[in-house]
């Protein structure tokens, strides 16, 4: 994945920048306890798309004067690293054992270095954002990571809840996935100073593509092997979470009462969530998971039109392209 | 306590503002999850001393043009609901079952709640902060919370070692209370406008406040019940931690070597804790603990004395006293 993506035309334009992230994030990080580090590094050392902090650096330098400034660069970092915090903390949530093909934080060091790593790095986000001098910045990331709980929470309480709304599955997935990268997007139209028509663009490209992203990996854990995604596969309902896919199934199903009754109840017999799978699998709900994918992707590009036509805002229509073609 | 906290007159004077703090913090929660709002309500309503916004307010009007603003009260509601935070995760990484008296947030709703309430609440400190438009406060909190985990990682890394320094049982008793204190102190005079001086007199009151605060929490640890405690007593030692009392007693207890031997080997044996803890009581080195403390109180209050004489400034002495005085 990583190298694949490593070819791709938005990628070589940051690639300098995004080189560098990680070293820096880590040099940065020299003077606290050694564990405190490893355990923070794990997950990024583990590869990762990086694709929250191109996302900022290709706004950034697609609007404003086109340039991006070591401030870019710290929201970048803040971005990527707040994903980690997030991925960490959800890890201890979900009990997971493995991401990204290896251990989790949790699986590795336990409980309570993973709840202190992802402290650690909550605040660590909070950190460049704050070298930034930018209060709202500042009030906006801050909002943004509340936002992210409540809908988290909010997820958790829907368990094995077959009766989600689509707004509800929409508002999930915006607290998930797209108001970072909206925030991503939008915090370097702020930095570079750009119009507020320009930012607004960004932050409908960053939301509208985040969705997107969400519901093509909610699409993959019905598709792909564990080994293909990291971690592990058809974890969604498993957990009980009625993702875009079970939401169609669950409407257009013959078999929608069948599923229903299966998640409600929890799965508890044998083979009911290999039935499950099955339901969704054969209902034509992917096809239609893929059409809403690219739907929210057109909108995505479309939103970009404000913006002057620059090699960055190419990129970003690129990388949208690549985000809902990915296989894993 | 809190009771006979509230005739204090340090606490007099800031009390209206105190009385609305609970009632502001839950009304600007409304929109959000019910559930996290509950969770994160359920320490702040159990009681608690209230002594950093008070701290954070009588600094407020100790320097500057000796009033306090909305900005003040933003400092105190950032640190109380930090506090909070840091709490609700120490008692997931502690395990501990009771807090204030009542059962934890890990407790009552599991951990997937507690670790997203504290996450949310982490954040929302940095969001009232973010509203200061200070950039500098941001910066300044963010490091601050880094601090603290770091500290708390270290000092994980440090159970059931007999070999801690005294500067490393300083370096704990800073991450743990004193920082936040000092920034609580020193935050309120950056929001007066307050000469550098003043500042740096706020911080040392805040930051050897703390330190005398903790040592008196580490004396109470040894000598007061559960119920009076609010939470399990003797918990340092049944953890490996080696606080003040404990180090002092591994200096000068004849029967130190016994003590070390105990912590290394985990208190496996039966009846090896209340030795633990009898060695401690029988070693003089609650009196040195206490002595410490007063040492520090009498530090803090000597850094208010480059302050104009208000009484604002005698009630931070009179707080002063009373944080060692406590019996629980």
């Amino acid at each position: 994945m990583k190298s694949m993506l490593h070819q791709q035309s938005f990628f070589r334009l940051v690639s300098p920048e995004l080189s560098e992230l990680e070293a820096v994030i880590l040099r940065e990080l020299e003077k606290y306890d050694p564990t405190l580090v490893e355990a923070a590094m794990h997950l990024m050392k583990a590869g990762g798309k990086r694709l929250r902090p191109v996302m900022v650096l290709l706004s950034g330098l697609a609007c404003g004067d086109g340039s991006v400034s070591l401030n870019h660069h710290y929201l970048a970092m803040a971005v990527e690293i707040l994903h980690t915090a997030t991925l960490i903390h959800d890890d201890i949530i979900d009990a997971s054992a493995t991401r990204r093909g290896r251990p989790t934080v949790n699986h590795k060091w336990g409980l309570r270095t993973s709840v202190l790593t992802g402290d650690f790095l909550l605040a660590r986000s909070c950190y460049y954002i704050s070298l930034i001098e930018k209060t709202r910045l500042n009030t906006i990331f801050s909002q943004m990571v509340m936002d992210m709980c409540n809908g988290e929470m909010s997820q958790l309480e829907r368990r094995y809840r077959a009766t989600i709304s689509y707004e509800q599955y929409l508002d999930q997935v915006r607290s998930k996935t797209a108001l970072l990268m909206a925030i991503g997007c939008q915090g370097a139209a702020i930095i570079s100073g750009a119009a507020a028509e320009q930012e607004q663009a960004l932050y409908t490209y960053g939301h509208d593509l985040g969705i997107a992203f969400q519901i093509m990996d909610d699409i993959l854990d019905f598709t792909v092997s564990d080994s293909e995604l990291g971690k592990s596969a058809r974890n969604d309902l498993v957990q009980g979470q009625v993702t875009l896919p079970t939401w169609y199934a669950l409407q257009d199903s013959p078999h929608a009462d069948e599923l229903r009754a299966l998640i409600e109840k929890r799965f508890d017999g044998e083979g009911e969530i290999e039935r499950g799978i099955q339901i969704v699998l054969d209902s034509g709900a992917l096809a239609r998971c893929e059409q809403e994918a690219r739907n929210y992707v057109n909108k995505a590009c479309a939103a970009l039109q404000g913006l002057a036509e620059t090699p960055a805002r190419s990129a970003l229509v690129d990388l949208a392209e690549f985000a809902i073609q990915r296989k894993h």
